[in-house]
């Protein structure tokens, strides 16, 4: 049976799951989310996820949200990228670091900057987050320095997660020149045969 | 061998390590960082840690960092708060959750209005993240409406992440009367025998 995810092409927590999907060969298809006609925080969805966000995936009788857990079950379920049994604590430590410290701030930074109206972006806020986002790909750029993969050596969910946000064309203050190891890491994401960038995964809620 | 917790008191993810360990029974000792001093983000610190955050635990030659992380090696090695079989994605779920929508939010929030000087307090982040955390609080208060653990029937590590920051008595605009169902959830686990409070579990980096 086709798993579904539920989503939509601006979000980077659902690309993180779509991508793990896609390049484990899962069956599955997308189902698209109104995420901004308020569609994720309206009661039917909500009884799907009480939390009100997408990713969700659902599995025949399963139901899975959280982009980290999705991509924990194809790992489980697929064997792929889960990197090798001795580095599980590692691949588990850049999922909750890029969750903690990375995607939090870039979700809702890159949507204050580009899906709210000019005059409605709170300038400071967005400094903040700015700066929070630096330190964290200072940390990601470095720990890639002289490395292929983030854990070990082939692709795993750590970097399926940490890639997330990085691949969107819409400005937040990230520059790939500015930080090499990164750049480069894209690239060879990007470079493993059956990669797609977010829109072509999944369908937009706004229009290009 | 007694395994050592980098940490300081005023850290709510260093407390959600902390406090696994400690109600998990593990022989454990913490190890002050200076945090407020800059030590977690100078070089000897960041040979431990290269992220530059606590908590990290070192228990014989394995270094392990990201409180989920910690958690999760602590339900490995004592079975203990790891809930059910069939409810480890559930448990992830809300670790990922608190990680993203809830401790990203309250931990720098906490810091800008009660660890920056009055007049460096930067109002419209302020008044940002206490939004942000409202609807996370919502969600939460909503889930434990009826249930007495986040997940199944007893505790597990969704509780032990979710409820670090919101012991601590610094205000960061959460109130516990305004969510009556975190606040009787918050008082049963302050009922687990064993359970302390932050200040009591890790030395703190700033006086009282």
């Amino acid at each position: 049976m086709t798993a579904k995810l539920y989503c939509f092409g601006e979000s980077g927590n659902a690309y993180k799951a779509a991508l793990t999907l896609e390049l484990a060969g899962v069956d599955w298809e997308p189902v698209f989310v109104d995420f901004f006609n308020g569609e994720a925080r309206a009661e039917p969805f909500k009884q799907i996820n009480a939390m009100g966000e997408v990713p969700v995936l659902v599995d025949g009788d399963l139901t899975l949200t959280q982009s980290g857990v999705i991509q924990q079950y194809v790992v489980d379920t697929t064997g792929k990228f889960g990197g090798a049994p001795e580095d599980k604590y590692d691949v588990m430590r850049w999922v909750l670091w890029d969750n903690h410290k990375m995607s939090s701030q870039a979700g809702p930074l890159r949507f204050l900057m580009n899906f709210l109206p000019e005059d409605k972006r709170p300038q400071e806020v967005i400094k903040f987050m700015q700066g929070r986002l630096n330190a964290a790909y200072a940390v990601l750029d470095g720990h890639l320095r002289g490395r292929d993969w983030i854990v070990g050596d082939g692709m795993t969910a750590a970097d399926l997660s940490c890639c997330s946000y990085l691949f969107y064309d819409e400005p937040f203050g990230f520059d790939r020149a500015d930080w090499p190891n990164i750049d480069a890491w894209l690239t060879r994401i990007s470079e493993v045969p059956g990669w797609k960038h977010p829109y072509d995964l999944m369908q937009r809620g706004l229009p290009a």
